[in-house]
């Protein structure tokens, strides 16, 4: 018998509802059978590959460049949301939305390439440690999500990060964490411009946003990037309602999973009270729309990967 | 020996070194190998990988359908630019650019659904013929890119198409003519939203033009959505300098290909004197940046597939 690709799940349901759905759409002889190139799965990033509290890490990593920036440029900080990310209150960050953090977004996230950008954030991940596990962000990504990953590409499954991160951001890591190159992360994205002068051409950073990858977002993001509806998707907030919908209200076999954070002890256990990425209508309607709804305490048996 | 992969190439110049670019980057022993997932090809489409005289393909089933509506609402046609495409008087069409184009655009490809524009673009594909040779339109690809494209693939690359066409309208013929999945289609784009109601969730196609995917938004289209640097990058127009510029100024083994249609006798002969879509700067430049220029009427012995 080969060795259990789950290792980290519990025998609860989840664990068996995917392994049944993954055998049914990649049996040719299955009614259910899904040729290998509709076999796209999707995951959000935040809260469903990686943890995100006490905020998302991406924010982090702006709060870091900054107050770096700050330094030199005291003035930074007369805005109050700057002020609120820059001293770590999140609550006061995102009191105007995801509109409120287009200010602190633009500092850390435009004026330079995408290669200088994502080197910086490289090296940021490679240094920086989570205030509270002290472990690498990197390495808060969780272990049964990268099983259930190589499962589905096992499978001959195409998987896909839709993430309302920085697409940037996300691509700076995601081959070397997940397995899944640049090509397949679709993410909320700023302006971007190709340059030639000075020295070689280059695309480069503009401030702003100009589309946010979360909520009706996500199916746009879909369409654009992908161009078909996946068969399978994944997710931890409501900000994934909107893409867990489109994808398993098509006919066909379809798969819509959520994570829900039970796990006091060992990760966080958060759901509806949180400022941003909150998930309520997802869990009141999961049964009705058939989604398998994780319970993160119950159902695995291992959260992050051993050190 | 394994048979001829580029049977439709004559023995001249683009064959070599495409035959040993292609050997040199995929074998992990020379000293230009790149590992398989940075072999990316990027394609231009019309003209590149298929005809596009009397004008654009795309245009002409807009023409098409702009005929049809006019027919039930014939106050379409008291605009200028929308007379002219209806009466396919080309230079007139595009007397406005590609700006002047947005309206005609509007009428054709906005207003329903994704799914049912696709469907009524391969409905029409199977259905029209060119006013010339009498063809389908996906009957005038060019046997010698399929075969190049095979040979790519063969290799480990990923084959891509970026086109200033609409990405739906490519997506919808891609796979079945040239082997390539839509999520490997990166093109022009107009608004998107996600909908709900009425019936299932669909994304929708509203009017307007939101990105042109010509000129420096190739490198920008390449970005968004392929994350890195091709290195290998195929074009027919000073549409496709800045892409060109982008695959072959960065570090490594880079090639760049432009399609020089000098074939009045098997296909159409033209350069610097078309409305839209002219080669001029690029025939320029090409010795200087080290491009391979494809003399079609020299190095094809076949141009369209045999029917
Ligand atoms: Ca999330
Ligand atoms: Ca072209």
């Amino acid at each position: 018998m080969a060795s259990d690709p789950l290792p980290s799940w519990q025998e609860t349901g989840p664990r068996a509802a995917l392994l049944d759905f993954v055998a049914r759409v990649s049996d040719p002889d299955h009614a259910d059978f899904v040729p290998a190139p509709e076999r796209i799965a999707v995951f959000d990033n935040d809260g469903t590959l990686w943890s995100e509290r006490p905020t998302y890490f991406q924010l982090l990593y702006a709060r870091d460049r900054l107050n770096q920036k700050a330094g030199e440029d005291p003035a930074l900080l007369e805005n109050e949301v700057m002020r609120a990310v820059a001293e770590g209150d999140w609550d006061g960050a995102f009191s105007g939305g995801y509109e409120g953090l287009i200010g602190v977004v633009t500092v850390s996230h435009s004026g330079m390439t995408v290669e200088d950008f994502q080197t910086d954030v490289r090296d940021w991940l490679a240094g920086a440690r989570h205030p509270e596990t002290g472990r690498r962000y990197t390495d808060m990504v969780f272990a049964p999500m990268l099983e259930l990953m190589a499962l589905l590409r096992d499978a001959g499954f195409t998987v896909w990060i839709v993430t309302g991160g920085g697409v940037h951001f996300v691509r700076a890591f995601a081959a070397e964490t997940y397995g899944i190159p640049p090509e397949r992360v679709v993410g909320s994205t700023g302006p971007i411009e190709y340059r030639t002068e000075p020295g070689p051409p280059r695309i480069f950073k503009l401030p702003g946003l100009e589309f946010m990858d979360d909520g009706p977002g996500k199916p746009v993001g879909i369409d654009r990037q992908i161009g078909r509806v996946p068969i399978f998707a994944a997710g931890n907030s409501d900000g994934d309602y909107a893409m867990l919908e489109y994808v398993t209200s098509a006919p066909g076999p379809r798969f819509g999973l959520l994570v829900h954070h039970t796990d006091a002890e060992r990760e966080f256990a958060y759901d509806r009270d949180v400022a941003l990425g909150a998930l309520e209508r997802g869990l009141i309607d999961a049964e009705g729309r058939g989604w398998c709804v994780l319970d993160m305490a119950r159902d695995w048996s291992a959260v992050w990967p051993e050190r």
